[in-house]
Protein backbone atom coordinates (compact mmCIF):
# COMPACT_ATOMS: atom_id res chain seq x y z
CA UNK A 1 0.00 0.00 0.00
CA UNK A 2 1.37 3.76 -0.80
CA UNK A 3 3.55 4.62 2.56
CA UNK A 4 1.50 7.53 3.79
CA UNK A 5 -2.29 7.81 4.92
CA UNK A 6 -4.22 9.09 1.80
CA UNK A 7 -6.65 11.58 3.12
CA UNK A 8 -9.75 11.56 0.81
CA UNK A 9 -9.80 15.04 -1.34
CA UNK A 10 -6.60 16.32 -0.04
CA UNK A 11 -4.02 17.05 -1.93
CA UNK A 12 -2.22 13.21 -1.48
CA UNK A 13 -5.53 11.63 -2.75
CA UNK A 14 -5.29 14.35 -5.85
CA UNK A 15 -1.44 13.43 -6.36
CA UNK A 16 -2.33 9.62 -6.08
CA UNK A 17 -5.28 9.64 -8.47
CA UNK A 18 -3.18 11.61 -11.29
CA UNK A 19 0.04 9.60 -10.72
CA UNK A 20 -2.10 6.22 -10.87
CA UNK A 21 -4.00 7.87 -14.14
CA UNK A 22 -1.02 8.71 -15.39
CA UNK A 23 0.45 4.93 -15.15
CA UNK A 24 -2.80 3.59 -16.71
CA UNK A 25 -2.49 5.83 -20.03
CA UNK A 26 1.15 5.54 -20.31
CA UNK A 27 0.99 1.79 -19.87
CA UNK A 28 -1.97 1.62 -22.78
CA UNK A 29 -0.08 4.38 -24.95
CA UNK A 30 3.78 2.60 -24.69
CA UNK A 31 3.45 -0.92 -23.12
CA UNK A 32 3.88 -1.27 -19.13
CA UNK A 33 6.85 -2.50 -19.76
CA UNK A 34 8.65 1.55 -21.18
CA UNK A 35 6.93 2.79 -17.75
CA UNK A 36 9.80 4.86 -16.25
CA UNK A 37 9.26 7.02 -12.81
CA UNK A 38 10.53 10.21 -14.82
CA UNK A 39 7.73 9.67 -17.51
CA UNK A 40 4.90 9.20 -15.19
CA UNK A 41 5.87 12.06 -13.13
CA UNK A 42 5.96 13.85 -16.46
CA UNK A 43 2.54 13.11 -17.20
CA UNK A 44 0.65 13.08 -13.80
CA UNK A 45 2.48 16.62 -13.38
CA UNK A 46 4.65 16.05 -9.90
CA UNK A 47 8.21 15.42 -9.80
CA UNK A 48 9.68 12.26 -9.61
CA UNK A 49 11.01 12.92 -6.01
CA UNK A 50 6.93 13.19 -4.85
CA UNK A 51 6.61 9.46 -6.45
CA UNK A 52 9.97 8.02 -4.83
CA UNK A 53 9.13 9.12 -1.69
CA UNK A 54 5.63 7.96 -1.69
CA UNK A 55 5.93 4.95 -3.77
CA UNK A 56 9.45 3.92 -3.07
CA UNK A 57 9.85 2.73 -6.55
CA UNK A 58 8.33 2.22 -9.76
CA UNK A 59 7.60 -1.62 -8.72
CA UNK A 60 5.47 -0.62 -5.73
CA UNK A 61 3.85 1.77 -7.59
CA UNK A 62 2.65 -0.67 -10.41
CA UNK A 63 1.46 -2.52 -7.47
CA UNK A 64 -0.73 -0.24 -5.82
CA UNK A 65 -2.39 0.71 -9.28
CA UNK A 66 -2.98 -3.49 -9.89
CA UNK A 67 -4.45 -3.70 -6.57
CA UNK A 68 -6.71 -0.92 -8.07
CA UNK A 69 -7.43 -2.56 -10.99
CA UNK A 70 -8.32 -5.72 -9.37
CA UNK A 71 -10.89 -3.97 -6.73
CA UNK A 72 -14.50 -5.93 -7.72
CA UNK A 73 -16.56 -2.37 -8.93
CA UNK A 74 -20.14 -4.19 -8.88
CA UNK A 75 -21.76 -6.26 -6.42
CA UNK A 76 -22.09 -9.98 -7.22
CA UNK A 77 -25.76 -10.85 -8.77
CA UNK A 78 -28.70 -12.07 -7.15
CA UNK A 79 -29.86 -15.41 -9.09
CA UNK A 80 -31.72 -16.28 -6.18
CA UNK A 81 -29.99 -19.09 -5.26
CA UNK A 82 -26.36 -19.96 -3.67
CA UNK A 83 -25.46 -22.46 -6.13
CA UNK A 84 -26.32 -20.44 -8.81
CA UNK A 85 -25.24 -16.98 -7.03
CA UNK A 86 -21.67 -18.79 -6.86
CA UNK A 87 -21.12 -20.16 -9.79
CA UNK A 88 -21.86 -16.64 -11.41
CA UNK A 89 -19.18 -14.83 -8.97
CA UNK A 90 -16.14 -17.40 -9.68
CA UNK A 91 -17.41 -17.88 -13.28
CA UNK A 92 -16.75 -14.39 -13.82
CA UNK A 93 -13.66 -14.09 -11.23
CA UNK A 94 -11.94 -16.47 -13.51
CA UNK A 95 -12.72 -15.07 -16.32
CA UNK A 96 -11.31 -11.42 -15.28
CA UNK A 97 -8.28 -13.10 -13.33
CA UNK A 98 -6.82 -15.45 -15.99
CA UNK A 99 -7.19 -12.99 -19.01
CA UNK A 100 -3.81 -11.36 -19.57
CA UNK A 101 -4.57 -8.00 -17.86
CA UNK A 102 -6.19 -9.78 -15.17
CA UNK A 103 -2.93 -11.92 -15.02
CA UNK A 104 -0.55 -8.62 -15.11
CA UNK A 105 -2.06 -7.13 -12.81
CA UNK A 106 -1.81 -10.12 -10.40
CA UNK A 107 1.76 -10.08 -10.85
CA UNK A 108 2.26 -6.32 -10.26
CA UNK A 109 0.20 -6.73 -7.03
CA UNK A 110 2.78 -9.29 -5.90
CA UNK A 111 5.42 -8.55 -7.03
CA UNK A 112 6.12 -4.69 -5.79
CA UNK A 113 4.23 -5.83 -2.32
CA UNK A 114 7.67 -5.77 0.05
CA UNK A 115 5.05 -6.08 3.36
CA UNK A 116 2.07 -8.03 1.51
CA UNK A 117 -0.22 -5.48 2.36
CA UNK A 118 -1.08 -5.32 -1.38
CA UNK A 119 -1.54 -9.02 -2.01
CA UNK A 120 -4.01 -9.04 1.43
CA UNK A 121 -6.02 -6.46 0.11
CA UNK A 122 -6.54 -8.95 -3.12
CA UNK A 123 -7.49 -11.79 -1.32
CA UNK A 124 -9.82 -8.96 1.18
CA UNK A 125 -11.42 -8.18 -1.99
CA UNK A 126 -12.48 -11.90 -3.49
CA UNK A 127 -13.22 -12.87 0.34
CA UNK A 128 -15.43 -9.39 0.81
CA UNK A 129 -17.33 -10.64 -2.29
CA UNK A 130 -18.30 -14.20 -1.41
CA UNK A 131 -19.43 -13.06 2.28
CA UNK A 132 -22.16 -10.67 0.47
CA UNK A 133 -22.81 -13.85 -1.41
CA UNK A 134 -23.37 -16.48 1.50
CA UNK A 135 -24.59 -13.52 3.49
CA UNK A 136 -27.46 -13.26 0.95
CA UNK A 137 -27.52 -17.10 1.29
CA UNK A 138 -28.22 -17.39 4.60
CA UNK A 139 -30.69 -14.50 4.62
CA UNK A 140 -33.08 -17.07 2.23
CA UNK A 141 -32.58 -19.97 4.95
CA UNK A 142 -30.02 -21.58 2.87
CA UNK A 143 -27.19 -23.69 4.15
CA UNK A 144 -23.95 -22.27 3.52
CA UNK A 145 -19.92 -22.95 3.90
CA UNK A 146 -18.09 -20.20 5.54
CA UNK A 147 -15.84 -17.68 3.83
CA UNK A 148 -12.68 -19.07 4.43
CA UNK A 149 -13.65 -22.45 3.01
CA UNK A 150 -14.71 -21.07 -0.29
CA UNK A 151 -11.38 -19.49 -0.30
CA UNK A 152 -9.76 -22.43 -0.06
CA UNK A 153 -11.72 -24.55 -2.62
CA UNK A 154 -12.78 -22.23 -5.11
CA UNK A 155 -10.48 -18.93 -5.09
CA UNK A 156 -7.41 -20.94 -3.81
CA UNK A 157 -7.24 -23.72 -6.51
CA UNK A 158 -8.51 -20.73 -9.54
CA UNK A 159 -5.81 -18.63 -8.47
CA UNK A 160 -2.91 -21.21 -7.82
CA UNK A 161 -3.86 -22.65 -11.91
CA UNK A 162 -3.61 -19.16 -13.16
CA UNK A 163 -0.05 -18.32 -11.42
CA UNK A 164 1.52 -22.35 -11.77
CA UNK A 165 -0.49 -24.23 -14.02
CA UNK A 166 -2.89 -22.44 -16.35
CA UNK A 167 -3.51 -25.35 -18.72
CA UNK A 168 -7.28 -26.18 -19.13
CA UNK A 169 -9.19 -22.80 -17.26
CA UNK A 170 -12.22 -22.48 -17.98
CA UNK A 171 -16.10 -22.11 -17.04
CA UNK A 172 -16.28 -25.62 -16.08
CA UNK A 173 -13.26 -26.04 -14.18
CA UNK A 174 -15.29 -23.22 -12.05
CA UNK A 175 -18.42 -24.17 -11.94
CA UNK A 176 -16.93 -27.64 -10.81
CA UNK A 177 -15.12 -26.21 -7.74
CA UNK A 178 -18.28 -24.54 -6.38
CA UNK A 179 -20.38 -27.76 -7.14
CA UNK A 180 -17.47 -29.78 -4.65
CA UNK A 181 -18.07 -26.90 -2.10
CA UNK A 182 -21.53 -27.01 -2.12
CA UNK A 183 -21.73 -30.78 -2.52
CA UNK A 184 -24.38 -32.14 0.58
CA UNK A 185 -22.45 -34.58 3.06
CA UNK A 186 -22.78 -38.03 0.93
CA UNK A 187 -22.27 -36.05 -2.41
CA UNK A 188 -18.84 -36.19 -3.02
CA UNK A 189 -17.53 -39.24 -4.21
CA UNK B 1 14.23 -21.46 -17.64
CA UNK B 2 17.73 -20.68 -19.03
CA UNK B 3 17.62 -19.75 -22.72
CA UNK B 4 20.16 -22.47 -23.88
CA UNK B 5 19.70 -25.87 -23.67
CA UNK B 6 22.33 -26.91 -21.19
CA UNK B 7 24.01 -30.31 -22.01
CA UNK B 8 25.22 -31.70 -19.00
CA UNK B 9 28.79 -32.00 -18.37
CA UNK B 10 29.59 -29.44 -21.37
CA UNK B 11 30.54 -26.08 -20.61
CA UNK B 12 27.36 -24.72 -20.66
CA UNK B 13 26.53 -27.05 -17.49
CA UNK B 14 29.80 -25.65 -15.84
CA UNK B 15 28.74 -21.94 -16.76
CA UNK B 16 25.34 -22.45 -14.86
CA UNK B 17 27.11 -24.37 -12.08
CA UNK B 18 29.44 -21.79 -11.25
CA UNK B 19 26.57 -18.99 -11.85
CA UNK B 20 23.79 -20.60 -10.12
CA UNK B 21 26.76 -21.26 -6.91
CA UNK B 22 27.82 -17.21 -7.09
CA UNK B 23 24.23 -16.52 -6.92
CA UNK B 24 23.64 -18.89 -3.52
CA UNK B 25 27.15 -17.57 -2.02
CA UNK B 26 26.30 -13.87 -3.18
CA UNK B 27 22.86 -13.99 -1.60
CA UNK B 28 24.42 -15.58 1.55
CA UNK B 29 26.73 -12.97 2.56
CA UNK B 30 25.59 -9.65 1.30
CA UNK B 31 21.76 -10.64 1.05
CA UNK B 32 19.55 -10.50 -1.79
CA UNK B 33 19.40 -7.18 -3.14
CA UNK B 34 22.16 -6.11 -3.07
CA UNK B 35 23.50 -8.64 -6.09
CA UNK B 36 23.84 -7.10 -9.74
CA UNK B 37 25.00 -8.85 -12.50
CA UNK B 38 28.43 -7.75 -12.71
CA UNK B 39 29.49 -9.09 -9.17
CA UNK B 40 27.91 -12.42 -9.91
CA UNK B 41 29.79 -12.60 -13.26
CA UNK B 42 32.86 -12.08 -11.29
CA UNK B 43 32.20 -14.69 -8.31
CA UNK B 44 31.24 -17.74 -11.21
CA UNK B 45 34.30 -16.37 -13.37
CA UNK B 46 32.36 -15.40 -16.38
CA UNK B 47 31.66 -12.03 -18.00
CA UNK B 48 28.42 -10.24 -17.35
CA UNK B 49 27.76 -10.56 -21.37
CA UNK B 50 27.56 -14.49 -20.82
CA UNK B 51 24.97 -13.81 -17.89
CA UNK B 52 22.72 -11.65 -20.04
CA UNK B 53 22.72 -13.41 -23.11
CA UNK B 54 21.81 -16.73 -21.33
CA UNK B 55 19.54 -15.17 -18.70
CA UNK B 56 18.41 -12.29 -20.03
CA UNK B 57 18.67 -10.05 -16.80
CA UNK B 58 19.24 -10.84 -13.13
CA UNK B 59 15.54 -11.34 -12.49
CA UNK B 60 15.28 -14.16 -14.90
CA UNK B 61 18.36 -15.45 -13.56
CA UNK B 62 17.24 -15.32 -9.58
CA UNK B 63 13.95 -16.60 -11.14
CA UNK B 64 16.16 -20.03 -12.33
CA UNK B 65 17.81 -20.47 -9.44
CA UNK B 66 14.88 -20.24 -7.23
CA UNK B 67 13.61 -23.36 -8.93
CA UNK B 68 16.47 -25.34 -8.91
CA UNK B 69 16.23 -24.35 -4.77
CA UNK B 70 12.42 -25.46 -4.74
CA UNK B 71 13.20 -28.97 -6.68
CA UNK B 72 12.48 -31.56 -3.94
CA UNK B 73 15.59 -33.51 -2.77
CA UNK B 74 13.86 -36.48 -1.06
CA UNK B 75 11.09 -38.96 -2.30
CA UNK B 76 8.38 -38.95 0.12
CA UNK B 77 8.74 -40.72 3.30
CA UNK B 78 6.79 -44.16 3.48
CA UNK B 79 4.61 -44.22 6.74
CA UNK B 80 2.63 -47.08 5.59
CA UNK B 81 -1.04 -45.71 4.57
CA UNK B 82 -1.85 -43.21 2.62
CA UNK B 83 -3.21 -40.79 5.64
CA UNK B 84 -0.12 -40.84 7.24
CA UNK B 85 2.19 -40.55 4.04
CA UNK B 86 0.10 -37.28 2.56
CA UNK B 87 -0.31 -35.64 5.94
CA UNK B 88 3.88 -35.42 6.18
CA UNK B 89 4.17 -34.59 2.65
CA UNK B 90 2.18 -31.42 3.08
CA UNK B 91 2.92 -30.76 6.59
CA UNK B 92 6.64 -30.83 5.10
CA UNK B 93 5.78 -28.74 2.05
CA UNK B 94 3.94 -25.90 3.77
CA UNK B 95 6.97 -25.79 6.35
CA UNK B 96 9.64 -25.03 3.64
CA UNK B 97 6.93 -23.36 1.29
CA UNK B 98 6.52 -20.76 4.31
CA UNK B 99 9.31 -20.06 5.26
CA UNK B 100 11.11 -16.66 4.86
CA UNK B 101 13.85 -18.17 1.91
CA UNK B 102 10.95 -20.35 0.75
CA UNK B 103 8.57 -17.31 0.30
CA UNK B 104 11.28 -15.59 -1.34
CA UNK B 105 12.08 -18.58 -3.72
CA UNK B 106 8.60 -18.64 -4.40
CA UNK B 107 8.43 -14.90 -5.38
CA UNK B 108 11.72 -14.96 -7.31
CA UNK B 109 10.43 -18.07 -9.34
CA UNK B 110 6.97 -16.35 -10.26
CA UNK B 111 8.77 -12.85 -10.50
CA UNK B 112 11.81 -13.45 -13.60
CA UNK B 113 9.54 -15.83 -15.79
CA UNK B 114 7.95 -14.16 -18.44
CA UNK B 115 7.13 -17.71 -20.06
CA UNK B 116 5.59 -19.14 -17.02
CA UNK B 117 7.64 -21.95 -17.44
CA UNK B 118 9.75 -21.32 -14.01
CA UNK B 119 6.02 -21.85 -12.19
CA UNK B 120 4.93 -24.62 -14.10
CA UNK B 121 8.02 -26.47 -12.94
CA UNK B 122 7.27 -25.84 -9.35
CA UNK B 123 3.96 -26.99 -9.92
CA UNK B 124 5.34 -30.18 -11.49
CA UNK B 125 7.59 -31.09 -8.89
CA UNK B 126 4.91 -30.96 -6.02
CA UNK B 127 2.96 -32.97 -8.73
CA UNK B 128 5.39 -35.77 -8.94
CA UNK B 129 5.63 -35.94 -5.17
CA UNK B 130 2.09 -36.47 -5.20
CA UNK B 131 2.51 -38.97 -7.66
CA UNK B 132 4.64 -41.19 -5.72
CA UNK B 133 2.51 -40.82 -2.66
CA UNK B 134 -0.84 -41.66 -4.07
CA UNK B 135 1.28 -44.68 -6.35
CA UNK B 136 2.32 -45.62 -3.27
CA UNK B 137 -1.11 -46.11 -1.56
CA UNK B 138 -3.01 -47.72 -5.12
CA UNK B 139 0.23 -49.93 -5.17
CA UNK B 140 -1.25 -51.14 -1.28
CA UNK B 141 -4.78 -51.41 -2.68
CA UNK B 142 -5.90 -47.82 -0.67
CA UNK B 143 -8.69 -45.69 -2.70
CA UNK B 144 -7.01 -42.39 -3.81
CA UNK B 145 -7.97 -39.05 -5.02
CA UNK B 146 -6.13 -38.02 -8.74
CA UNK B 147 -3.63 -35.67 -8.66
CA UNK B 148 -4.78 -32.68 -9.29
CA UNK B 149 -7.66 -33.04 -7.11
CA UNK B 150 -5.23 -32.90 -4.24
CA UNK B 151 -3.28 -29.99 -6.10
CA UNK B 152 -6.73 -28.55 -6.20
CA UNK B 153 -7.69 -29.00 -2.19
CA UNK B 154 -4.10 -29.55 -0.73
CA UNK B 155 -1.82 -27.34 -2.37
CA UNK B 156 -3.48 -24.91 -4.00
CA UNK B 157 -5.18 -23.93 -0.42
CA UNK B 158 -1.60 -23.62 1.13
CA UNK B 159 -0.10 -21.51 -1.60
CA UNK B 160 -2.98 -19.27 -2.15
CA UNK B 161 -2.50 -18.39 1.72
CA UNK B 162 1.00 -18.38 1.60
CA UNK B 163 1.53 -15.62 -0.87
CA UNK B 164 -2.14 -14.13 -0.52
CA UNK B 165 -2.85 -14.41 3.17
CA UNK B 166 -0.68 -15.95 5.25
CA UNK B 167 -2.50 -15.62 8.90
CA UNK B 168 -2.55 -18.76 10.84
CA UNK B 169 -0.45 -21.09 8.49
CA UNK B 170 0.61 -24.16 11.01
CA UNK B 171 0.86 -28.21 10.95
CA UNK B 172 -2.69 -28.39 11.83
CA UNK B 173 -4.49 -26.43 8.80
CA UNK B 174 -2.04 -28.72 6.34
CA UNK B 175 -3.73 -31.72 8.31
CA UNK B 176 -6.99 -30.34 7.73
CA UNK B 177 -6.36 -30.26 4.12
CA UNK B 178 -5.66 -33.98 3.47
CA UNK B 179 -8.49 -34.53 6.12
CA UNK B 180 -10.85 -33.25 3.27
CA UNK B 181 -9.36 -34.83 0.36
CA UNK B 182 -9.34 -38.13 2.07
CA UNK B 183 -12.78 -38.22 3.27
CA UNK B 184 -14.69 -40.61 2.34
CA UNK B 185 -18.49 -39.87 0.94
CA UNK B 186 -20.94 -39.51 3.66
CA UNK B 187 -17.71 -38.07 6.31
CA UNK B 188 -17.28 -34.42 5.01
CA UNK B 189 -20.33 -32.21 6.72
Amino acid sequence: MSRQMVRPGGRSARVQASVHAAVRELASEMGRDALTVPLVAQRAGVTPSTIYRRWGDLQELLSDVAVERLRPDTTPGDHGALPADLTAWAEQFLDEMASPAGRAYIRDALLGDPDGGNAGQCSAYAAEQIGLVLARAAGRGERTPDVETVIDQVVAPMMYRILFRPDGLDAAYAQRLVAGVLAPAGDTA
